[in-house]
């Protein structure tokens, strides 16, 4: 058993929970909480690990026999944890990168740009995933997915939303035109409303940075800027939300074909 | 000038970011950084402050000069803001209530039961600007909407949209039922698919709390309960977004009428 928060699994995992360039060097994450411990495929598992307390209770216990978890001292599961107060059960997993062709086989896909809020990110996940989207085409400097917030926020879609970071976003938008998909940027200077356009064919949104919005390189990739109507003095939305509207459009449509 | 930070009206500012007992018995907020400033209705305003750092560039002096800010040293402005990084400029101000008549007055309106989240409830009521709602009717047990969190989720939209706390949503929701409203609630038990239903009439939509949704007692004064169907694994939306893609796909249908 691991009694001292000096030990170097305690501290990997610290690390991994506090830094992205840790997460990338190594390729792991934690996954922190019993449903993200819970839905965490066998094949991307290491260690889990729970804490003294949290095995006081009977039910926490069978949980955590079920998945293998190894008993800690509080003292160094807090040491573990993100949150200041932890759940009591984590795993130390592996990191899944799909390939382009995944995203590509299902429903509308995502591309984001410079998206850096982790609760937004993790919310277009589930929303993602609820919506039935073939998976996310990211830009490196949208926020990191396996950032600890991004994923509890997820509520286990980080594990199965195909996602892919995309070092060129231009070229990844020109493949994707090239294989037929109707390229939708959600652009304040749309014309027209994101309701009035056709999504039931292969369809890419494009969503950009929360204050910035799209670069202007890639914005004018688009085949349509669209618009999500706004009354009153509202400017802007949430980019989840924004993200969630035109998500649902598109299901809804598809739904009614 | 204010330099202490023990000054009566910094410990104020100080209880109202932090209490909502506070904010309720005094029946005032704090709304913190420049949009939010700018936007709060002179009606409403009673001081605004501005810390001397940000009166160092000549912008915010002009700004701060317009709404008649006064100056104070860091120190203080920090002991006043809710935030680690503040913007440098608030104001102390009066709430307003809206009456439930002005709720009725216009587009769809929102219910909420014991909605939990800062951000969930800020993100829906700038969503419901945007949406064109006539307004939200909130139990007790919903985050206070004068938290500082829920304040700067708003973007603006708490000056605007029209909010009443109900102490009986019970009769709140009969009410409605008697002028004629259509009352929608967002339910796991929902047959009907949310884009099904037509809600070009008088129509509400009744919201839950994030993990329990809408107690039974509520949920049982709707006339239809709908759903927003989910693909994959996921188990619900997030509140923000489950009520932006209800109030949007109402839009929508409001727009084509």
């Amino acid at each position: 058993m691991i009694t001292s928060t000096s030990n170097p699994v305690v501290k990997q995992i610290a690390g991994l929970q506090a830094r992205a360039k840790a997460r990338q060097e190594s390729g792991l994450f934690v996954a922190e909480g019993a449903k993200l411990v819970e839905e965490l495929p066998e094949s991307q598992k290491i260690r889990v690990f729970a804490s003294e307390s949290y095995l006081q209770n009977e039910k926490n216990k069978k949980f955590a026999e079920k998945v293998g978890a190894e008993p800690i001292p509080d003292i160094v599961f807090q040491r573990m944890s993100d949150t200041k107060s932890p759940q009591g059960i984590l795993a130390l997993a592996r990191q899944r990168t799909a390939a382009r062709e995944e995203v590509l086989g299902g429903g509308p896909v995502l591309v984001l740009e410079g998206l850096q809020d982790p609760g937004n990110l993790g919310t277009i996940l589930r929303t993602g995933e609820a919506a039935g989207i073939g998976g996310v085409l990211a830009d490196p400097t949208t926020v990191d997915r396996y950032n600890p917030k991004v994923v509890r926020a997820t509520m286990g879609a980080i594990y199965r939303v195909p996602y892919v970071v995309e070092p060129d976003l231009g070229e990844c938008i020109k493949a994707l035109k090239k294989r037929g998909f109707r390229v939708f940027a959600a652009h304040l200077a749309g014309r027209t409303d994101y309701d009035r356009e056709d999504y039931r064919g292969p369809s890419a949104f494009l969503i950009g940075n929360e204050g910035r919005g799209l670069t202007e390189e890639t914005a004018s990739l688009a085949d349509v800027y669209i618009r999500i109507p706004m009354e009153g003095q509202v400017e802007s939305l949430n980019a989840a939300v924004a993200a969630s509207i035109l998500l649902y459009e598109a299901s809804r449509q598809r739904r009614q074909r």
